[in-house]
C-alpha cells in the first residue's frame, strides 16, 4: 500500500502518523509545498508578539524526526502540480525539477489561503502581509525589526486580526483595526463581541468598524477608506478570511462546493474514492443545522486526518460533522463560541430563543472570582441547544467546552440543569454557570417568565411599554437606561399599586436575575410583564453612549 | 398552601426561594436549628485558613433579607423535635420553648453530621473539633487564636481533611494527617491520590496512612495510634466522614435505607407522599451503576431542592440520580473525580478497562502549560464511560467537567474523540486531553494495543515478562523501573533482533505514548507485547522508593 499525502500540517500529519501506527509496512509520502511540516500555525501571532520567544518552538516536528520515529518519507519544498487520477499519480515540483509519484490512496490536506481582495494598489504595497505559516510570521518579525514600524493597520477583525492586534500592540506598535462589518469577531453575536472591543480599545488599539479599504497609496503606507479618510500605516496585515486551497482538486476534476471547497462524503472521500480530502480545504456538515459549510479550524482538521487513516486501514469510521467551537484571547479577556450563533439562526429562518446570564466563574465569596457573560441559543419548542457564546476573564473555555459537549450530545436546556460539575469554592459555584443558564432557559420554556432582548428595548418603550428598573436607588443613580423608572425589588410587593395594569411592563436589573424575580411577582399578580434579558449591564455594553449616567 | 422546610442550608434554601418564585401566595416556613441559614459551608476551611478573610462573606443570606426579597418566614435556632404525620404538623423548639406548625407539604433538608467514632477518651478531649457550620469554624479560629496551637492532627484524609490540612498549614501550624486507609482521598484511586499526597508532604504536612487513633490521652493533646505510637496535638480535627441526619425521619416512621439514609422515590418523596427529603440526608441512585448510595455534595442538594419546589408547584420533574462529581484543591494541585472509580467497579464486580494519560492543559509551545494525569474507566465491550479522575495544576476542573457531561450523556470513548473543545494555544491543544484519552481508549477497544497497569508490573516481570524501556538513554539513566532494559524507540525498528519472541514484552516510556508507538511496531512484527499504561511516571508516582535512580 502506498499513500501520498499533500500537505504536511495539522490534518495531513495526523493522517501520516496514524497511518504508520496502523500499517507498519505501508509506503507513506508527505509532500509539503513550504519549508516546514507540522508547525504550530495557531501559535504564529504569539511568536510575532514575543510570548513565544523561540521560533523553534513552533516547529513541532521535523522531516528527520518524522522519518526516525514514524518511518515517514516527508518532502518539504515539494509542490504537487497536478493529479493524474487515471494513472493514480501526482506530478511534483522540487527546487525547479518535476517528477512523479504513484499512489494507491491520495489524501489532500491542502488547507486554506488568506483572501487577497483586488484592492487598488495592493500589488504595489510593500508593507502588506498575510499570516499563514512560519515564513509569513518570520517576514513580519523581520520587517518590524528592520523598519521603524510605529503604526500598523489590520484589515479584518476576525480571530486572527484580533490576536494580531494584541500581539502587535505588545511590541509597542500603534495598531488600528479596520473592519467592514459593524461588529468585530463575526463568529460572535454583536453584544458578545462588544466587551472584546472595549478591552481592545482600553489597551490602546483603535477600531474602525463599518469601513472598507478602497485603495493602497504610497506603496501601502497610506490606506484609503470608503469614507474618504486616509490612514497611515508602516505595516499592514490583511486578515479578511481564508479560501479553500482547492485548485489542485479542481484541475483534477474533483467535485467542489460553495466557496470552491472540496466536496467529500461522510467517509471523507472526494468524488474519486481513491482520493480523500480533509481540513480547511473541504466543505463539512454543520452539526447543528446539517448545512454544508466551511469551518477552517485546527481541531476538526486533526480529527479528519486521523479518521482518514483509520478508514484506509479498514476501520469503520464516519465523520458526523463539525460544531465549530472556537476561542480567542484578547488581552485579559477570552471569547468563545460553539454551535450556531443568533445571526446564523436568523439567516436560516430557524425559530430560536436567546438568553444571557452573568455568572461568576467560581463562588464569589472565594477570592478572585470574575463575572462572565454567557449566551445560550435554543429551540423554543423543545429546548434543544443550538449554540452558546461566552466572554470574560475566567472560566470561558471551561463553560463553552461543557456546552459544546452538551450540544454534541443533543442535550436540551433541562439537561443542563442536571449536569454535575466539579464544585469547590476555588473552581466553581454549587450552581455552575451552565446549570444556572439551564434553569433560566427552562423558565422561558415553561412560560414562567417572558423576556425581551437588548435590541428590543427602545422600540417597545416607544410603543408604550413602561421600563421598570428594580435595582436599588443607589445602583439606579449610578447609571440606567433612558426612560426607566426605579422601583427596587425589595419594596415591589408593597408598591404594586404604583404600576399600571394596562401597559406592558419591562422589568430590568443589573444582569437579569432580580428582573426575573420581579417578573415572577408581577406575573402572578396579573400584570403583563417581560424581563429585560441580560439587564442593564448587557444594554450598557452594547449602547455605552445611550445610558443615563 | 403551607410548606414547612426543615433545614435552611443548600437544598432547603433552594427549595424555599424557588417555591416563592413559583407560588407567590404560599406560606413558606424555613426552620433552621443553627444560628445561620444559607451559609457557604464549602468555604469554611478557607475562612479558617484566612483566604476568606471576613466571616460575613460566608453568610450568603440572612433571615431578614430572605423575608424582604422572598417573603419567607425563616426561623433560626429553631429545632424540629418531631413530626406528627397524621396531623401534618411538626413540633419545634426555639430558645427552650416548644410550639407546633402544621404543613401541607414538609421538606426535610436535614443534612449529614460529622461522624464521631467512640474512641476511648473522646469525651474528655477539649481540643477536638468537627467542621460542619459557621459556629464550628468560628470555634476553631477562636481556639487557635486563644491557645498556643503549634501542632494539629487531622483524623481522616478525605476532602475536608485535606482542605483543612492546607488551611491549618497556612496559619503556620504543623499538621499531621492520620488516615485509616492506605491512601488519602478515598474517592480517588490510589495512584491518582499519590500526587496530592506528595504535594502535601512537600508543603510540610505529615501524613500517616494505614493508622487509626485508638485513644485520646491528656484531654486530647496526645493521640494513641494502633501501632502504639503517640502523637502530640494542640488541636484535633475529626473528619472521618458524615452520617445522614435522619433521626427526625426515623422517629416519624419514614423508611430509611443503608447508613440510615432517608429513602425517596424519583420524585424525592419519602414513604409519606406529603413529605419530601433532599440533600445529604437521603439515599440517591448512582447514575452510572444504578445502585442506591449516599453522595453528600452541595450541587446535587441544591438541584434536589429546586426540583422539590417544582414538583410541589405541579411541574413535571424526575430526579434521575447523582454522578458524584467532586474536586479538591491541595496547595498548587487540584484533584477531581466523576462517576465510578476503579475500587467501586472492582467491588461491584463490573468488567472495566482503565487508562491513564498525561496531557498538557494547553499547547506546550505556549508558556505556562502544565501536565496533568488523567484516568478514564470504561466498559471494555462497548466503550461506555464509567468514570474519570484527574490531578494536576491546571485544567483539571475543565477536563472533569467535560467528562462528567459526557458520562451524563451516556457517551462512549469514541464519542470523546469527536468532542470539539475550544482551542487556541493559551487554552487547550488542538487535540484536547479529552480527545487524546478517547483515542487511546479506542485503541484498546479496537485491540490495536494491549496494556497493563502500574500494579501489574512487578508480578508480570516475576512471571518472566521482559520490561523494555523505550525512552532515550538519557531518560533511562535518570531513573527507571527495576529490571527494565533500555531500547530507545527511534532505534527499535533496527534492533528488533535483540528482542525475544517467546516472552511477553512490556514496553514502557515516560507517560505511555512512546510505549504505544513501540507496541504498535512490535505487535505488527509478531511480538507478544503490552504497553505499561501511564509509563514510568505513573509507576514512580506510586512507588517512589522502588525505582532505580
Amino acid at each position: 500500500m502506498k499513500i501520498v499525502i499533500v500537505g504536511g500540517v495539522a490534518g495531513g500529519m495526523s493522517a501520516a502518523t496514524r497511518l504508520r501506527r496502523l500499517i507498519e509496512d505501508a509506503a507513506i509520502i508527505v509532500l509539503e509545498r513550504g519549508p516546514h511540516v507540522s508547525f504550530a500555525n495557531c501559535g504564529l501571532p504569539y511568536y510575532i508578539g514575543g510570548t513565544i520567544e523561540d521560533q523553534s518552538k513552533l516547529l513541532v516536528q521535523t522531516p528527520e524526526k518524522l522519518h526516525q520515529r514514524f518511518n515517514l518519507d516527508v518532502r518539504t519544498n515539494s509542490e504537487v502540480l497536478a493529479i493524474d487520477r487515471k494513472e493514480k499519480k501526482v506530478r511534483i515540483n522540487h527546487q525547479g525539477k518535476d517528477y512523479e509519484e504513484t499512489y494507491d490512496r491520495l489524501i489532500l490536506s491542502t488547507g486554506a489561503r488568506p483572501m487577497r481582495p483586488p484592492i487598488k494598489g495592493i500589488e504595489q504595497a510593500e508593507n502588506l502581509f498575510t499570516l499563514r505559516d512560519v515564513p509569513d510570521a518570520a517576514a513580519i518579525v523581520s520587517f518590524i525589526e528592520n523598519n521603524d514600524v510605529q503604526k500598523a493597520s489590520i484589515i479584518g477583525a476576525g480571530f486572527i486580526g484580533i490576536e494580531m492586534a494584541e500581539n502587535l500592540a505588545a511590541r509597542g506598535i500603534q495598531v488600528t483595526v479596520i473592519e467592514r462589518d459593524r461588529q468585530i469577531l463575526p463568529p460572535l453575536d454583536p453584544e458578545m463581541a462588544a466587551p472584546i472591543e472595549a478591552v481592545i480599545k482600553e489597551n490602546g488599539v483603535m477600531i474602525r468598524k463599518g469601513k472598507t479599504v478602497t485603495a493602497f497609496e504610497e506603496h501601502g503606507t497610506k490606506l484609503v477608506l470608503d469614507d474618504g479618510s486616509r490612514q497611515a500605516a508602516d505595516l499592514v496585515l490583511l486578515s479578511v478570511g481564508v479560501v479553500p486551497e482547492s485548485g489542485l482538486a479542481e484541475h483534477a476534476g474533483l467535485e467542489l462546493g460553495e466557496r470552491k471547497a472540496i466536496l467529500v462524503n461522510d467517509q471523507l472521500e472526494t468524488s474519486d474514492s481513491a482520493i480523500y480530502a480533509i481540513g480547511d480545504a473541504i466543505a463539512v456538515k454543520q452539526l447543528v443545522s446539517g448545512a454544508l459549510t466551511v469551518i477552517p479550524l485546527a481541531s476538526p482538521a486533526n480529527r479528519q486526518g486521523r479518521m482518514v487513516a483509520d478508514r484506509i486501514a479498514g476501520l469503520t469510521r464516519t465523520y458526523k460533522g463539525t460544531l465549530g467551537t472556537s476561542i480567542v484571547k484578547a488581552f485579559d479577556l477570552a471569547a468563545a463560541v460553539t454551535g450556531l450563533n443568533e445571526k446564523q439562526l436568523r439567516h436560516a429562518g430557524t425559530a430560536y430563543q436567546a438568553i444571557h446570564t452573568s455568572p461568576p466563574d467560581h463562588a464569589s465569596y472565594y477570592p478572585g472570582s470574575r463575572q462572565m457573560t454567557l449566551k445560550l441559543l435554543f429551540d423554543p419548542e423543545n429546548g434543544r441547544l443550538f449554540g452558546a457564546q461566552a466572554v470574560g476573564e475566567k472560566g470561558v473555555d471551561k463553560t463553552i467546552d461543557v456546552l459544546s459537549t452538551a450540544i454534541k450530545a443533543g442535550m436540551t436546556v433541562s439537561d443542563l440543569t442536571e449536569l454535575e460539575l466539579a464544585y469547590a469554592p476555588p473552581f466553581n459555584s454549587a450552581k455552575a454557570p451552565v446549570n444556572l443558564i439551564g434553569y433560566a432557559a427552562e423558565n422561558l420554556l415553561d412560560h414562567a417568565v417572558a423576556s425581551i432582548q437588548w435590541n428590543e428595548v427602545d422600540h417597545l418603550v416607544k410603543e408604550g411599554a413602561m421600563l421598570v428598573d428594580v435595582r436599588t436607588e443607589n445602583e439606579y443613580t449610578h447609571g440606567h437606561i433612558p426612560q426607566s423608572v426605579n422601583l427596587p425589588l425589595d419594596s415591589l410587593r408593597a408598591r404594586l399599586g404604583e404600576l399600571p395594569d394596562d401597559r406592558l411592563l419591562i422589568v430590568t436589573c443589573q444582569v437579569g436575575l432580580r428582573g426575573y424575580l420581579a417578573a415572577r411577582i408581577l406575573t402572578q399578580k396579573g400584570f403583563q410583564v417581560s424581563n429585560l434579558d441580560g439587564g442593564y449591564k448587557l444594554y450598557k455594553t452594547v449602547f455605552p453612549d445611550k445610558v443615563v449616567l
